[in-house]
């Protein structure tokens, strides 16, 4: 139901993914006045695979996540994380609220053991390939034991959905000399030396986009900085370059020109194929959608927690805390 | 004397910069046998304008600040720092070693009545213009109070440099909800709405890009994040963009006919035209130009310190602090 553009984006990312993957289920979870009629329309096309759940609330973009889960126990989103627990679902997918989204997974599905606090992580692409990054806003405050968590959960993520035995793990600090960095950030850095994970160590922001490391760990404001700040100079770069090729007739005709490499530079980094973020540490699999995805963007998001679920994440970290507990 | 070239690329600046402004000085600040032979060669051109202050020593990219500043006092930093307290430089130039900078600058100059740290500003483009941020590195914890210093040095660095008569301040923060920032950034918010400053409210890391505000305050961790996530986007795009235009003999022709659209837009994100960071609360004007700087680059580094001299941005400091005193 949720983010910007609702059932118009989802239902036909569902039947992309439906026909993409013919091992795939989909089960649409919301309002039946507003997703029933796109479901009856499609599910002659995939039998039992698509399935439709109805609820009869919707958790707004702009509602307090204390309040999204306390009064709406029938949104959609709820609906959706309820089905994961009961393990009717895999996993979950929303391009809603993403406080509510936290908020009622953590309540309904529950951190995993030894895990504190969840966090959320994304890809992004790099120089030599991709990166995850997290956490991205879940948390604000951290201490340098939830930085190792979120190491831990980040190298899981990796090795499950990027098929890497031992992925490269960085904490993302500030090289001025002096003042490498405050006190969390350097306990950190020691916790995460002896975890046993492939630690690189420190880098910086530079090295997010140079996949110096396959996981970059913060914490969620400085990741959440990182990312908005990315997306913002994306932005006004692609404003420029659009600006400097429509500036007149000659500068058009050039653009025409140049339209296959400028095509294929534009799908080399179209964040969209970067869509869907991973809740990490709870008990079933999350994932979230921007909210502004079109169809093709929310395609990915469902492959992702396809992925993720299919290649056992949960009892991936599940299984790296207890190895974690038992040194300890 | 200092960054990755040295004086082949600090001289040439200082000649272009003189040439380009008839009112300008420049001391030339280094060891004899580095910068002699070429202040001799062009000194003729300018003459009492260019002129030449010995220092036996240099303070390496890797010196600890600590050790910089207490065993190499006659460091071509520490002199040209120095020509500053004693009124002889209207301003100071480096792009050396930035802890060293720091360092020295608060030894030597002493910090403004009523800052308590100095931060680093930088500007940079935005989709309507130019935004200053603060604090880039050189604190990474900082209590609410910090915040608004910072928030009052960049509106006065911006109404001097950039003639704004009353600077648009924002605080740099998430929008995540339910967790919107944590308590500094909200402390600091409650100051600066109180403060008499032209402040906002929140923005988001996207925001300093969109040019949402003229002046974007964070601490210096976050900050040093944000600048050096934009400089490996903005690097990896670059690098991604050659790629696409250099795949095959098609494409490079597809280059050659896009090139001028391709140039103007390289010069509208052109780094270099934004080289040159203030250090700010300071009783005395240091500029900091990045280490990897050529001799445009640092020129642009030169006019920066000459506007903010020259536009008495010290006294403007001095002045605004004034009279938060007496309000207080």
């Amino acid at each position: 139901m949720g983010g910007d553009h609702g059932p118009s984006v989802t239902v036909p990312a569902a039947l992309a993914f439906l026909k993409a993957d013919a091992t795939a289920n989909v089960i649409l979870v919301g309002r039946p006045d507003a997703v029933q009629a796109q479901f009856e329309a499609a599910r002659g096309g995939f039998g039992e695979r698509l399935r439709f759940q109805p609820a009869s609330e919707v958790v707004g973009m702009d509602d307090p996540p204390a309040i999204a889960m306390r009064n709406k126990k029938d949104s959609s989103m709820r609906v959706a994380i309820d089905l994961v627990k009961a393990g009717t679902a895999s996993a979950a997918i929303s391009a809603g609220n993403t406080g509510a989204l936290m908020a009622i997974s953590r309540f309904v599905l529950k951190t995993l053991p030894g895990i504190d606090r969840p966090a959320i992580a994304t890809v992004l692409p790099t120089l030599k390939g991709r990166v995850y990054v997290l956490d991205l806003g879940a948390n604000v405050d951290c201490s340098p034991e939830h930085l190792l968590q979120f190491g831990i959960m980040g190298s899981m993520l990796v090795s499950t959905v990027e098929h890497l035995d031992n992925p490269s793990v960085g904490l993302l600090n500030i090289g001025e000399e002096d003042i490498k960095g405050n006190e969390v950030v350097k306990e950190a850095g020691e916790l995460l030396k002896s975890s046993g994970l492939n630690f690189f160590g420190n880098v910086e922001g530079n090295d997010i986009y140079m996949g110096t490391t396959d996981v970059v760990v913060c914490d969620g404001f400085v990741g959440n900085v990182a990312l908005k700040t990315s997306e913002g100079l994306a932005q006004m770069l692609a404003t420029f370059l659009r600006e400097e090729f429509s500036r007149s007739v000659l500068t058009r005709m050039m653009a025409l020109v140049a339209l296959p490499a400028l095509k294929r530079f534009k799908r080399r980094v179209d964040h969209r194929r970067y869509n869907g973020a991973a809740l990490l540490g709870l008990k079933g699999v999350v994932i979230k959608s921007h909210g502004s995805a079109d169809a093709y963007a929310f395609e990915q998001a469902l492959r992702r927690a396809a992925e993720a679920a299919g290649n056992r994440l949960i009892e991936r970290i599940t299984d790296r805390m207890a190895v974690r507990e038992m040194v300890a």
